[in-house]
């Protein structure tokens, strides 16, 4: 059964996992957050928060933020124009691979790498005046706090170590896959990667795609139950970079990571989740989070298959 | 709500996109089956049978057997012993590439890409003394129809358009992990791809997807409920060739497909669906067979998502 | 024997090829460039010029500078220098191809392709002070010519299409090997492939390629005896694009082409010989270019092999 | 001066770099040859044969013999049914890659690759009634040495490792670019690789490259002088597997090397090039061999550029 105890005790049992992974160091700002640094929040869709460890401790989202990003972008466009300028596939290849876009004509795989996630960021810079501003309301929204921010040196810090996504998207624009000004939307995708958000922020401002669409913390419909369904698919065989089988086959829920250590995932009709753990497997993985979320749907013998 | 009627009425809406896909033509035995077949047949927890069209005729499955092949060789080995040999991630390449084969050392992304399935061939030749037979007989008892058989021409047939297959196993074999001599493996390969079965049968067959491992025809446990779970993740992340994406977003159903233009899929707790139209879409699936789930998932609100 | 009459013969066997290409129309101010325009020069090491046709008309010599720069930065680094930053061997792939240049860390395969010659442009930008105009003053000397010009039009029209360089730039730099700023060092880049010459200027230009490193021209030493040998030697393996091969079979000459439709080639200890005719074949080489210099070096019996 | 003198020269100052490659060890017969054996012969065309060191032990020629393949095949058929199924151009990868040859639809790149080799022996193999017995007359004639034979040890040994070659050529045989049975032709590419001569034998051999055409050994037409001309640049471009352009930038020669550490060289016009020695650098070329046939061309002050 479901409880705080429950979680307290999946997260004794992941604890001797930490040590065997790495915490990403391309940036100082994320290498230098403790490893030792574990939390888990539950949301479910009755509303019963349910944390353990560290769940209210604030974290770079990193890739998280691609679910939302593309969320905002959902609301923005008709369903094909989006879709006509990247795919729903899974990408075989790692996250940044500029291999597969220049194979596929500058048309990356999903919205979940970096380059699908450039191309949703260039359709956000088209539409919206602020698109960073925008974001971050949405996201305060969500959430129900109107305490959360962009950590202003990580994203700073993102844009000095821009040049491989800047090659991205400058391949992409060469196909005529990217209509703005590289940098400035480039500054925005990093700023979305540099929200800082806790466990408990990530389980109410997901819980959307738990409730068909309408978000447990606001009780506004955030996306039609269809798009809710369809992201939730999108999720399930591309969200977690090159280790979505791997993650479907062990903890069979919808899911994103980020490179900071967090995964969120859900139950549709249930729950959502979010855990922490800064250590990484080698797809890019939290790997304590995801030996926790392993453990909750065993346990729960809650899954989507 | 699920009937006879509903099937029906979905085979109507979806008829019309006949002639807009293609045949699958690499050998004769298929190139000729008519493209106007179309069958839907579904079995429901509660043992319900449903059908429309042609549910009751025969076709080659072709892809869909690496499902039973895997699940075959699931009972025969510790997990371990297969998931060293074939990966459990998306391909996000063509079903029968050589070039990821070649880069990730001879080990293939999953077990439902050729290079995948050959390898659990392999592994059914060297633990089973008579694995054509086998293979029959636990298709037979699954189905509860003695009559099922291989079509002879069509394993033939393949056998005659091998060379790309037999590129994978030497390929497999020169970075060891192939241990039997190419050609009688690929025989049995192409036999359980040759298998003829209908809708009906298949639907009886694949049941236990939709049980928790234990086959609604029988009753008898197939597989365990983890080893159901873990299927049904890779199908739904690996089943489609390089469309996983695409039918998940669609369909949201853990799901395989076969050249001959049939899939098997699954709603876990709920109900096995197995659709037939022999014309194919880019990726190789059904065309109007996907259009009959979608339109089934999303009349039904049943999916996983 | 090597009369200005039998250059006009080559011509007139070569014209009829006019018609069977396709002049480079990426940029409005190649595609404009009449198809029928067809020159050739030959510099002998004794100091005679022959030509024929439009053999004294200015054209964009493009890649053909890739050949200049490179020369200008072996007078300017350690030959490790270069070396460490960009290889020897031919791509095998597309000149302006990433896939290669991720796999092998961001290291371009030869200074000829756009990669390469890209970081040549890094490397003389960051020792020169004034890099184009340097380049310009040393194209002068060679060619005897203080009218040699950028063609501003070109250069700009290459930089409003410099996407997939500033890809390339950036993908390099991701790699740690470009150290400059991307637009200004492209914005060099496309001036020296915005140089405007003819045959005329072109065979006194790289007349040092036949003379052990000595201008034919000015009678100074451009680069030592072993260096003109070792740039032969890249020439002929790397200096056709992804046809070196056919281009060493048919002709067997080191030599440059550029998609302008000009093409240097040299028989070392007799002659420099540069051709002209704007349509070009699949590889990007002159069609009849490469045709004037086979029947060249077939009647004079003259060619490396 | 070309003396026996400058050889042992040679020899003595690139025997300190044995002990810095990696003698061949994918078949024990290969890994067992003692890494110190180091030989050269060096044929003029005017008939005199210069040696030093370990030049009349034979050894396993292995690539080499691709020349020699070719050269019997330039004989057989007319170019465009050589050139219509291999192409012309440096691969720009390891030898034995099967990713590219996927991507270019079966053509391999060059005769000198595994895959180009192995669809020359099928052409051997097409027309002629006894391919293997006709290449062993055909090398003991060009050698003038009726010992000449195949390393059954190494032939058997190779068949043995033969998976990749294998699924090479069934690769080729699915795009319709391979036309005999795979191994019998394997049997015989093999045992063409396994032929055993010594550095005489090979300079011998190979005197038509440096004479038009014309054997200096037996004084009759191999080929004519313009398909010496082509084969000679093919070798410049191909021939040393990913190493083609260092080693015309280092020698400047067109050559063949083997992994059994032999390599041949040609001055056109001047004189044939034989060394060995087994240690090989991380292109598979002879190392040392490598280093002598540069400090050749530079103190002779011969090269083709």
């Amino acid at each position: 059964m479901l409880t705080a105890h429950l979680l307290e005790d999946i997260l004794d049992q992941v604890r001797p996992l930490i040590g065997t992974g790495h915490v990403a160091s391309y940036i100082p700002a994320l290498a230098k957050v403790p490893a030792t640094k574990l939390g888990i929040a539950v949301l479910t869709n009755q509303g019963d928060m349910l944390t353990a460890g560290d769940a209210n401790e604030a974290f770079s989202i990193q890739s998280i933020s691609k679910a939302l990003s593309l969320t905002l972008a959902l609301g923005l466009y008709a369903p094909q124009e989006i879709w006509q300028r990247v795919g729903k596939e899974p990408s075989g290849q790692a996250f940044n691979s500029l291999i597969q876009l220049e194979m596929e004509q500058g048309i990356p795989r999903n919205p979940f790498i970096n380059a699908g996630a450039i191309v949703v960021a260039d359709l956000l810079h088209s539409r919206l005046s602020a698109p960073r501003q925008r974001l971050l309301e949405f996201v305060r929204q969500l959430a129900g706090d109107s305490h959360i921010t962009y950590d202003k040196v990580v994203a700073a810090s993102e844009m000095m170590h821009s040049d491989r996504n800047a090659a991205i998207a400058y391949l992409m624009r060469s196909f005529g896959n990217f209509n703005n000004e590289v940098l400035p939307v480039l500054n925005n995708y990093f700023h979305a990667c540099a929200l800082k958000m806790s466990c408990v922020d990530l389980a109410r401002t997901f819980s959307y795609l738990a409730n068909q669409g309408v978000s447990i913390e606001t009780g506004h419909a955030v996306i039609s139950p269809t798009q809710t369904k369809q992201l939730n698919a999108l999720l399930a065989t591309c969200g977690l970079y090159d280790g979505a089988g791997e993650f479907a086959y062990r903890v069979g829920m919808p899911g994103k990571s980020g490179v900071g250590g967090g995964i969120i995932a859900v139950v549709p009709g249930e729950m959502t989740v979010a855990v922490w753990s800064p250590e990484l497997d080698s797809s890019g993985n939290s790997l304590a989070g995801t030996a926790a979320l392993e453990l909750l749907s065993n346990q729960l013998g809650r899954s989507i298959f």
